[in-house]
């Protein structure tokens, strides 16, 4: 088998599966919330886990939430942020290639009386600066939500370019980051990143699914999205899972481990494929310049997802679109919005990549596509 | 270790922990939304899931949603309900002694402009009928939010007469149910029960922290809490987690098994609590006929806490108040609603039962009581 579809969701690692049945296993399954020394027991544990996920991510524990999922982290920060700032500006910034996360706390925010300023995305998959400094220099913006590596493309986003672009032109605007691609991937260190607040996800990593983290940084205030017994400093009610949490931070601890040199093997199977791809006829999506743990890719006479069943014919596994959106059946809306045409956007195929993938899984990829082209291509 | 504190939370079972490792580690780790085969088993396995559930619980597979905790079930259902059937009513009716996780979305409607009436409590922990009656006569009740169990007292509602209650004088307001401390100790028939919305946690029934369960009854239409890629036919978004369904299911099979043998054995150790508890300094609050799974014990000459960490010497552990609840060491609102006096709510302990507690326990929690009051009790 192999597995190139990483960018949907990742396999639980020996380590995180084993930290997951030890936990399930101990005395630490008490109640952070109760007074007894199983409750501090847990409550310290949970604690500890929370530093030692602030100090992989590069910030305060009094700045991680732990949340159910990168959906909620989302949820909380976009309209939490702005139900709770009312006097910030009535204007949220964003693109149209968000995960569906984002898009759909925007159109919640937009039928809530918010006015939504979508920036175009160039070719490149990076929202036009130009754009952006406009709509920051109009004023009334109290929201920008960016995603650091499109999950479809894997194009990076200019950070610190918009970062000093909102510093000189609209310093109030808050500055919302989707990583749920990036973590595990680049070095995360969220106070040079300089967002304000940022959402991750655990089973992107080889975490549990069940788990993701929110950073708000020290200051910026937003309202819960879940209200109840006050949990997480009255951020997050409901019971703390730290069999979840610690799934979280060991496999954000294994993929710190090494993330370098991780990052240049999946770079040199990425540029093994493009070259490859390349050289049959297959056109790269991805830009030059994304992440490589994604590769964008359209493969002529074959709609996406025929190409995707013809791999899974050799047990490799692929992606038409997000798997958020997968069911729906539809060309991505993502490439669309990229520029790429309709036609080239439905054959398009997402290969994504874990640290665990290898030069020889890639080599029998290529071998694969041509067995595939020889045998169902129609011939021309 | 003798563990009275079951009502704060659970520890997950051998089986739970089996089928969470299993589960962690065969190839069911797909995203349900990915396309290809892994996708397409995870999804599958989820759906046996859902409707192993469903079936346990008395309802069909599309009254079922997983959500993160019984929390997230609250805020789904009430705020969901209310935000989504406008025309429906403005008014929701409750009581104050709900669980935060209700109380605060009350609270939260009450700011957006809706109007809560809450119904008196009489001494048994009953709403007054005859308000609710009025109330519900009134008009304009869009909704009511009642809890099956109390979490602190045990006090039982009277739901079958409230229901008719309804039915009878005002059909068309919606009947929210609170069922976490109820669940796996009775049996649950939700079409039986007639509530069209109810909320569960896993973590109480030896399940996973981390997992919860909202039911919502085919026809009532709701509002979505988190937003995204429209999981859980759009009212869960966010990537389901096969491992967290797995261990609901699984902890409520085991529940349901014996579930009146159980009820049995707990309703012995019960009684024999509360004769000997009653032969001393201690003044039982659970009202007669509450369930037997929570005692709620005043000790004379013991402030809560005091008594709690007294117990704790012993390696026997119970709560003073909800775990949601007890970092703010104030005395149950619970108790006070229900009319116990400020002194002798002041000295309250929670005694919670699991099916897995002994007869032996209880013996041995009373001679520990015996020996902290010849040790610690101030003479007078």
């Amino acid at each position: 088998m192999i597995y190139f579809d990483n960018s949907a969701t990742t396999f639980p690692t020996e380590r995180v599966r084993a930290v997951c049945s030890d936990t399930m296993a101990d005395e630490l399954s008490g109640n952070p919330g109760s007074l007894h020394k199983l409750g501090v027991a847990a409550d310290t544990a949970y604690g500890k886990c929370i530093s030692g996920t602030a100090a992989l991510l590069g910030a305060k524990p009094s700045e991680i939430i732990f949340t159910s999922c990168a959906t909620e982290s989302a949820n909380t920060a976009i309209r939490g942020f702005m139900s709770r700032n009312r006097r910030a500006g009535n204007t949220v910034i964003s693109t149209r290639t968000e995960h569906k996360a984002t898009l759909e706390c925007l159109a919640y925010l937009e039928k809530n009386g918010f006015n939504v300023v979508y920036i175009p995305v160039l070719s490149d998959g990076k929202p036009d600066l130009k754009v952006l400094e406009d709509t920051l220099a109009a004023g009334d913006c109290a929201l920008m939500c960016f995603t650091l590596v499109n999950n479809e493309t894997g194009a990076v986003l200019p950070s610190d370019e918009i970062l000093k672009l909102r510093n000189r032109v609209s310093p109030s605007t808050v500055y919302y980051l989707d990583a749920v691609q990036a973590l595990g991937k680049i070095r995360m260190d969220l106070h040079k990143t300089g967002c304000d607040m940022c959402s991750f996800s655990g089973h992107k990593i080889h975490g549990l699914k069940g788990v993701g983290v929110l950073y708000v940084r020290d200051g910026i205030r937003i309202d819960p999205l879940i209200l109840g017994g006050g949990q997480q400093r009255g951020m997050r009610s409901g019971t703390q899972s730290l069999v979840l949490a610690r799934s979280f931070e060991t496999a954000l601890e294994e993929a710190s481990e090494g993330i370098e040199a991780a990052f240049d093997d999946v770079s040199a199977i990425n540029g093994y494929l493009r070259r490859e791809l390349a050289a049959r006829k297959a056109m790269i999506l991805s830009p030059d310049d994304a992440l490589p743990y994604v590769l964008n890719v359209s493969f002529e006479g074959f709609e996406s997802e025929t190409m995707l069943h013809c791999l899974e014919i050799y047990d490799i596994f692929v992606s038409t679109v997000s798997a958020c959106s997968s069911k729906s059946k539809k060309v991505s809306y993502v490439l669309l919005e990229s520029g790429v045409p309709q036609k080239i956007a439905a054959n398009a195929v997402r290969i994504s990549f874990s640290r665990y993938n290898t030069m020889h899984e890639a080599e029998e990829f290529i071998r694969c596509v041509d067995e595939i082209y020889d045998k169902f291509a129609v011939r021309r």
